[in-house]
């Protein structure tokens, strides 16, 4: 738990800006505030940004379950970056399962390393409740010393309610579990559903940082034009065959020939040490 | 086959150079021209440059026998500009049979319309010679039109002996057959043997540049070490699932976990349209 303050180049964010969601006025938002977006969705779902790293063959991890290093300390600072810049972070409970992830942010807004990082809420998506966390969970541990959020878990409404006890120990520290429709021998929720129960807890952000199935179906044609922002670090590295693949499902034409799955327009390829960040909106033609 | 001459603009051209062999002193060099090379491989092997373009999900096309259009005009003309800056190209049977390709280059080296091109030799690697080409497959006609080279065919020494009709045609545009060991009933060649065989035409630089298998082959672990230059460009669209992948296959370390199939170093990405351009060297610690 000793790991330190990160710094981002106020340059790289700049470039960043117009990706972005408008800035956090406040630590915790709250409901009302979201009134006040200017570009807020008619159905007012929160700002969503995709963000991953990928490796050159499109690869997350060498497997499930292993946790891989593709890119560089700048990605890794850049990504709590984007954290402080939203009012959530979302894993799917593979995730959470295979990483111990610790889901807080570690940088300061401004980049000064003596002012407090804003805290994203983490939104687990766990239909099953197969995330038999503990105190001793990375994230748990850190919202106990006030260095990160404790999780709102998505679970599914028709299934058993969760053991007292879990729910004691994530209520204490400020998390909670919310219930959506959806079947609970499923292991799929739906996108809209879930954004709209973020937006319903005032987080008008959320940033969707993984794993792999979460990611491809977020950018699945039903998806897809519910992502305002892209942003992808891509590692000059190859995972090799068998690793933990991104790639959303194919589309086909009325006359059954597969199309492109997505393309993203207003691009820019910004450079980051020895990787390369990809930030874009996915072209409407293709949602 | 009235495709216009492309230029690319000398500024692309010079943030390539480090990335490219020296250049070719001459439209046809010779045997001998090989020894004033300074860094050629000790071996005597030609300066290998692998080049693809693929989507974000490590794709080079939507289906099998499909032509799909990644990325755009720049890179287009990119890829003529490489074609000029090397001795010889090379595909596999699956991109000849596929898309009847041209193989020829349409830019002046010194990206003047006026000035013609340097045409690279094609190199076809077709094992068990399933290409069953005509005087009206593309490559030909502009080998007879002046406008690119016959192709040089390399076919398994063991097979049978190519039609002679098959052989005449080839044979008066400048082509030819070039058998090598390897057994018939195989689709794969050694690369070794490939480059042995490119190198002792006098050809001393060869652009790599599909489909998906040749690639695949190419980077693993046992090849990786004979390429000299790695030029991607990488459009920001998915292809989706059921594409045709490029993927090295997965590389273990002794105890038997996976370890990234490779790496570049020495790094470049430079933007080129929609596009990036990803060019680097093949990490010696992943060969």
């Amino acid at each position: 738990m000793s790991e330190s303050t990160l710094t981002f180049p106020e340059a790289d964010a700049r470039k960043l800006e117009p990706h972005l969601p408008p800035r956090r006025s406040s630590p915790a938002p709250t409901p009302s505030s979201s009134s006040t977006r200017g570009d807020a969705p008619p159905d007012s779902l929160p700002f969503v940004t995709l963000t991953y790293a990928t490796s050159l063959d499109s690869a997350l991890a060498l497997a499930p379950g292993t946790r891989t290093t593709l890119s560089g300390p700048q990605s890794k600072a850049m990504t709590h970056y984007l954290r402080s810049r939203h009012a959530a972070i979302c894993v799917g409970v593979g995730t959470a399962l295979a990483d111990d992830p610790g889901l807080n942010c570690r940088i300061a807004p401004s980049g000064s390393a003596n002012e407090r990082p804003q805290q994203p809420r983490p939104i687990i998506i766990d239909p099953r409740q197969r995330w038999a966390f503990t105190s001793q969970s990375k994230v748990m541990q850190l919202a106990r010393a006030g260095r990160g959020l404790a999780p709102y878990i998505l679970i599914a409404a028709a299934g058993p309610e969760p053991p007292a006890e879990r729910r004691r120990l994530l209520e204490e520290l400020g998390g909670k579990y919310i219930s959506l429709g959806g079947s609970p021998s499923s292991s799929v929720m739906e996108w809209r559903d879930i954004l709209r129960a973020v937006k319903a807890e005032g987080l008008d952000s959320i940033m969707v940082e993984g794993g792999g199935q979460v990611i491809s179906s977020l950018l699945g044609a039903a998806n897809a034009d519910l992502i305002n922002s892209v942003i992808i670090t891509i590692a000059p590295t190859w995972l090799g065959g068998g690793s933990v693949f991104v790639a959303p499902a194919r589309r086909l034409e009325g006359d059954g020939n597969p199309v492109a799955a997505g393309r993203l327009v207003d691009t820019a390829w910004i450079p980051l040490g020895e990787d390369v960040v990809l930030c874009g909106r996915i072209s409407k033609a293709t949602c």
